[in-house]
């Protein structure tokens, strides 16, 4: 049997290496340099191209080369073919640090004092008083970063497809469940996963039912935000500020708006990087589990997407 | 009895028109333009001319518009006068939330991100790994700090003059306690009171001392820090940055090198700011205890200064 690693533009040799190492036994080929197409039984997948799962007869697992399983295109798979993800528990609390940090930061006017300090301009403002936040998906990553602010004294409120239930978390669902949220929110945070129904939920809709003072922040996908909906809602003051660290395209590319617009900070996909070894691991257990016919780890439910 | 009240270039006109209300009974007098000397036994100050004092044969108080009385030149002040201070909690909480987040901004690379999307430069990087800090000082707002510090995962050492304990916080004090600290240390905050031992305490000597990687944060008073020394001492790579919220002349006069220096972050003495509604009620308190020969609330040790 094979590994076929397909994670195109990126300098794999670090992983391969590694992953030779700890499958001593498994004939790993690289694509697009297939040498048997017949032999491949996993794929490690980082936007692969959905054309080349239907050339491997023998396929059994697609596993994601991350935490996410959205460049992967189910409707293309074969039947029968599972999809596994990375579950790295580091990047829970990385996104919790993360979102933390920047909703203090918008606080704390971090990015107004620094403009000043730009301009030489001394003056000094209170710290905004608002604690709310609003979190929108409420899996592993939510809870996370539900449980860092509810520890540093912000108010939170959670978001998710399906009705969840938590004892100091203000839990709702549904389109109404959403609305009421994003109005009542000082602080905005996405951490959903993107699916067909999530895929531009950050639009001009959602943008003009935020307050005034309200602060986004998207640590999830891309895909999520309408971006050009976003400038304009910026500049036409319906909410303050946004952070994001994900981007439709990235990297970002060098003419947009984003980059030099003042009321957006922008993290180059930062905030949790999944840390190479327990990746390996993971990637390199998979595959032994494929093998010898065993369980596979962090399968991801085809129907619903994540 | 009068009330004069000497804060100089500012506008307290709103000030004393809240003064005027809580104590109907009192003349307040306005610095320079004293109507009676011998009436005054209370001086609101900051920044007051040690030169005053001399001239108010009655004079009982001076009570600091503020938290901090290093504005007062004690040994000007007559035999029995008394020094009081404002104490306002709130000022602890907030203390404490801008240590935490500009830690927490430092030790996710927020001035590097901001810097690099200015330069349209996409590189993620993880965040520092650090999570020692050392706390310069252990009183009310250095306690608070460490509280805040330890319930978001740091390790926290504090250096104090007098001998203190804690539970959670390493503890130490003289001047080989405050080496120590200083060599550990991945963030230094500054929450000394100002007094004679502590001025210019961070200095090139002490810089020197810092581990390379390391950052200093200066929340106390601009006096503590040898400027030039902070600059000669990040243009040497002896430590990797700076956030300071005080300044040896504030505002920071135009000129200053500290405006345009890549590795220092400064904001405009907005770390806590008193509530104005707190300090006037502590102020009329203590003008109505004068006034019946009452105990006077937050008296300051002249002898240490603090």
């Amino acid at each position: 049997m094979s590994l076929l690693v397909c994670v195109p533009n990126r300098d794999n040799s670090k992983l391969i290496d590694k992953l030779q190492q700890l499958l001593p036994d498994t004939d790993i080929q690289i694509w697009p340099d297939i040498t048997s197409f017949e032999k491949i039984e996993v794929v490690l997948a980082w936007n692969a191209p959905s054309s080349l799962w239907s050339q491997l007869p023998n396929l059994k697992l697609v596993q994601s080369y991350g935490a996410g399983v959205d460049s992967i295109d189910f409707d293309s798979l074969p039947e029968g073919v599972q999809v596994a993800r990375i579950v790295d528990t580091s990047l829970a609390t990385d996104m919790a640090e993360y979102v933390l940090t920047h909703v203090l930061a918008h606080k704390l006017r971090l990015s107004q004092y620094i403009r000043q300090q730009k301009e030489q301009i001394w003056k000094p403002n209170r710290a905004f008083p608002h604690n709310k936040v609003g979190i929108l998906g409420f899996g592993q990553l939510g809870q996370a970063a539900a449980d860092r602010l509810l520890q540093n004294g912000f108010e939170v409120s959670a978001w998710s497809a399906s009705e969840k239930q938590h004892n100091k978390v203000h839990c709702v669902h549904g389109q109404e469940g959403l609305w009421s949220l994003v109005e009542a929110a000082d602080y905005v945070v996405c951490l959903l996963p993107l699916t067909e129904e999530t895929t531009g939920i950050l639009n001009r809709d959602f943008f003009s039912k935020m307050p005034e003072h309200a602060v986004l922040i998207n640590v999830a996908r891309g895909k999520h935000l309408v971006e050009q909906d976003l400038v304009d809602a910026l500049d036409a003051g319906e909410l303050r500020a946004a952070t994001l660290d994900v981007f439709t395209v990235e990297p970002l590319v060098a003419a947009h708006p984003f980059w030099s617009h003042e009321k957006i900070t922008i993290t180059p996909h930062a905030a949790a990087l999944t840390c190479l070894n327990t990746a390996i691991h993971q990637i390199a257990e998979n595959v032994l589990n494929v093998a010898s016919n065993k369980e596979i780890q962090h399968l991801v439910d085809k129907r619903k997407g994540y």
